[in-house]
């Protein structure tokens, strides 16, 4: 690789800035207004959730865009706060009891710096490989189950009383504890601003469609439903003076762009929130990967996801340097994007114009917004993440796949984010591992008329008395090595006629050093029962590796290059079963 | 299963028991007498190893050999202390820091009780084939760097220095320290005894052949040599008054049955214990059962692994209630009870008997024994634990076994024991995991005048521009769907012709959920780039599983048989390549 590739491959920008013209421009103009009106709300909404003042939700959504369109390889991806990270902020943060304010937000700036070291550092490593380790099953199990957390954790804004708690328990306990106290005030606003949102959702689109209005412009007007509800609940707030009646505002939020900021080095705050920040990352990377995977895949563009890695650590750490919190790439808000036309990363960057806009001459007129609305907003939002179909399907599948997804969603909701996640990805290693420490093998026998083997409990096939040949339907390898010797065993053991053993290894893709020996023990435990061993489909690079050992030598029997080539040599008459040659 | 049968399973003794005869009854006496000769300095000398005074080895080689014959299926196993768990024993009580030799003694005994219901437990549940995930090479790479370090910990008692350490570069650099404290006293005596013992080991039974001994007696004679040095050292440290010049010797030792004991049950120490107890069941039991397979094969027997834990969680509880530490299966021990010619358990319940009388009888004798003769015992024993040569093996078989191996040797002799066993556990699991990662995909073609299709690059085979077949070496699971993915669109991306592609699936094991999503992707991505995609050769259990979801619905192509009858067909001029009929 030349030095120029190299820089461009860090650097994506230099790619598509080269050929950047006047109507991309324009396309990522309209595409940035779109996610910027969008994105005004959530920020200050998610910034809620993650237990943070709502400017942080603003500052996270500056400077982290402009550093993922310089770094990031999607042309879509909408980096910004989301709401499982926001979750998962609160529950790390959370268990920190930081007694003020300042140090709370110290401690998410903390995490957004660790995590963007992380993530950054395992995209010069090219680790993105890691993240094919959350199973599908996993992920959509606990975006579920965070879905359902998060929405539970709002419900205290929209009836204005005081609930804590990271799990569905503790939430739900918290909230019935305090359920006396509600506002009422707050209960009437809270729930016509989540009715409001739902229908423009579901209501608003065909509406506007028989009013004749552009399917471009009812668009637009859709996507800022959330801008219209915070516009008139605050109003209303200040109209009715409801702060004074018990509703919860956001009250002062300081003017300008964000302050730049050192995160804290503290060694104990670090290894605090190692572990946080590595699910952070983890989790992050992965929804983002997949979004802008799928996304690209409908333009016929590719992501690198080693370079993603990279676009979003740097995200997370221009976050930390500038006031906010980790950041990742949103969902709905890409599918907006893209939507809306963005054809390049520029367009994120003038998001990030958009919001540093809001934030140095909005923010005053946030002082009446009251919190419920921000907590309609999140709910309505997070709805749409929670399918428990999953669960049906998986469980129709494959019941292992259904023991991952039902873990992970009930470790999720009773133990929280942290342990749900962790629980899901240690049970889907554990249980592929399972399954490959016993394989499945099949005796095969002669599909008759073609040169095909097949299982002979499965298909009507021709097979001979003196000759067992068995497909083993798994690579070998140490968790299943000693299944096979005690397999094989026990299919001669009794079985007196039987001289030869045929070991179809078409499935074997693997044989490790493990295997090899216990393949040396079949080897010799056959010999003394005057039985000889054969392979046949042996795969070239596994052939490679046997011709490294002994075993080849000391091997009984032949190696065959198809099975069928197995069957007509050791079933021809010039070759009596009786003469044992090894 | 009846009731009769249920219990038999979890007490072998029932099913040897019922046909006992008196020349088996002689074999296993035979058996006993010369492994409790052996049996008894390997006991004290194990027990210094643990760090805990010689009566405690005398103990766990009593009731736990009782509870073994009771309750273990391999009819040879020799039961008690063994070098690599004394080791681990002195590993794990030695990291608490304890001031009092009682206090000492009773966490070595807590931590033979857990690790006894440990293995009991995983016996009950049937969680045998969790030692599956040992492979061979960490536990060779384990066990020859628990030698080296046992080696070198006994140094200090053939030099009658105090040193301390669990790593290799503590133990050197604390041996070296006290150096200038040596005893010629005792090297004289250590290094004598330590000849003497190699001597006996490859000297002593030629020269009994060539003086006509007859081979049984020889065998006896070369198995007494450890007793006939403790004799000798012990004679000459009363006869010379060693004791005074500075050699350490046993002292006093209590004489009698061991005292029935309570373990602790202190919630702290439980915890504190738990990992430690964990590994040492593992590798004690991995160590066990592979010692008793081998056995049982050479007399066509067979043991049971989930019953075999059973045996041995039942040996350390009972070790723990008389006041013992840590026990598994030994492999000299073992290997010398087979070839003694022991029949049945019962020979470990006489070997019991033999030192129970020790214990009442011969520790009064014990008070001169001087440290070093038992050091030298060690010595000479592990020294044959330690083999290098499986690092040159597994460089040349596969370098993802011999960085398994190395890693675990480097990080035993460098961190301990624990680090060492836990990261070959992780590395090879994570390893095999990456390995699957990223599968070896085959492009095939037709053999020639055959029905079978291998690799384009290492085969001259027939292949067709319209057509593309791959063969996917691997199962299709989460951590390498994604794979997938990308190989696929990376091969018929930039190829125009293709019409059709092929995956042949003959290796493919198992498709789990995140798979299945892929192959959907797949599937909808090539329909909008009008390529069909097939499958052939979809073995039994996969396609039983597809079955149960819509994706065969969905599939723009056919699911063949086998690779033959997909080339036939797609090949035929009867079906035109440019018809699209999805």
């Amino acid at each position: 690789m030349t030095d120029r590739s190299k820089i461009a491959r860090y650097f994506p920008i230099l790619a598509w800035g080269r050929t950047y013209t006047r109507p991309t421009l324009e396309a990522d103009l309209l595409a940035a207004v779109i996610v910027t009106i969008m994105l005004i709300p959530q920020s200050l909404a998610y910034a809620l959730l993650a237990g943070l003042p709502p400017e942080v939700g603003l500052y996270a959504s500056i400077l982290p865009l402009v550093a993922y369109a310089i770094f990031g390889t999607s042309r879509v991806l909408a980096v910004g706060p989301v709401a499982v990270v926001s979750l998962m902020t609160a529950a790390a943060v959370g268990t920190l009891n930081l007694d003020s304010t300042t140090d709370y937000i110290a401690a998410a700036i903390a995490l957004a710096f660790i995590s963007g070291v992380m993530l950054t550092g395992m995209g010069l490593l090219r680790l993105g490989f890691l993240a094919n380790f959350l199973s599908h099953p996993v992920i959509a199990g606990f975006i579920t189950a965070s879905g359902i957390l998060i929405a539970t954790s709002q419900l205290k804004h929209i009836f204005g009383v005081s609930a804590h708690g990271h799990t569905l328990p503790e939430l739900l306990i918290s909230l019935l504890a305090h359920l006396p106290e509600i506002n009422l005030y707050t209960l009437l606003l809270g729930s016509t601003a989540m009715g409001f949102l739902f229908w423009t959702r579901k209501g608003l689109k065909p509406l506007l469609a028989r009013l004749g209005v552009p399917p471009r412009l009812a668009d637009v007007l859709t996507k800022a439903g959330p801008v219209a509800a915070v516009a008139a609940t605050t109003l209303a707030a200040y109209a009715f003076d409801l702060g004074d009646k018990g509703v919860a505002i956001v009250g002062e939020v300081p003017t300008g762009l964000p302050p730049l900021t050192l995160p804290s080095f503290a060694p104990g705050l670090w290894s605090d929130l190692f572990l946080a920040a590595m699910l952070i990352s983890i989790i992050g990377f992965v929804e983002s990967v997949s979004v802008a995977q799928t996304l690209a895949a409908k333009r016929r563009q590719r992501i690198d996801p080693d370079q993603e890695l990279i676009g979003l650590g740097t995200s997370n750490i221009a976050s930390a340097l500038s006031g906010g919190y980790p950041v990742t790439g949103g969902f709905a808000r890409s599918v907006v994007n893209f939507d809306a036309g963005a054809q390049t990363p520029a367009a994120g960057a003038f998001t990030a114009i958009g919001i540093a806009l809001a934030a140095m001459f909005l923010t005053p007129l946030l002082f009446f917004l009251p919190k419920a609305t921000l907590a309609a907003t999140i709910i309505v939002a997070v709805l749409s993440l929670v399918d428990l179909s999953i669960l049906r399907h998986a469980w129709r599948y494959s019941r292992v796949d259904f023991a991952a997804v039902a873990t992970t969603i009930a470790l999720t909701l009773g133990l929280g984010v942290e342990v749900g996640v962790s629980a899901g990805v240690v049970l889907s290693i554990g249980l592929h591992l399972y399954k490959t420490s016993r394989p499945h093998v099949a005796e095969v026998g002669l599909v008759p008329g073609t040169q095909h083997f097949r299982n002979i409990l499965r298909h009507t096939v021709k097979t001979t008395p003196h000759l067992v040949s068995l497909r083993i339907d798994e690579s070998l390898y140490f968790a299943n090595a000693r299944y096979l010797e005690d397999y094989v065993y026990d299919r001669v053991v009794c079985d007196q006629p039987i001289t030869d053993v045929v070991l179809m290894a078409s499935a074997v893709n693997e044989i490790d050093l493990s295997a090899l020996e216990s393949l040396e023990a079949i080897n010799t435990r056959l010999k003394e029962m005057n039985i000889r061993l054969h392979f046949s489909e042996v795969k070239g690079p596994v052939m490679d590796r046997l011709k490294r050992s002994h075993f080849l030598e000391e091997l009984s029997g032949d190696i065959f290059l198809s099975q069928y080539e197995a069957w007509d040599r050791l079933t021809a008459p010039t070759e009596p079963p009786s003469k044992i040659t090894a």
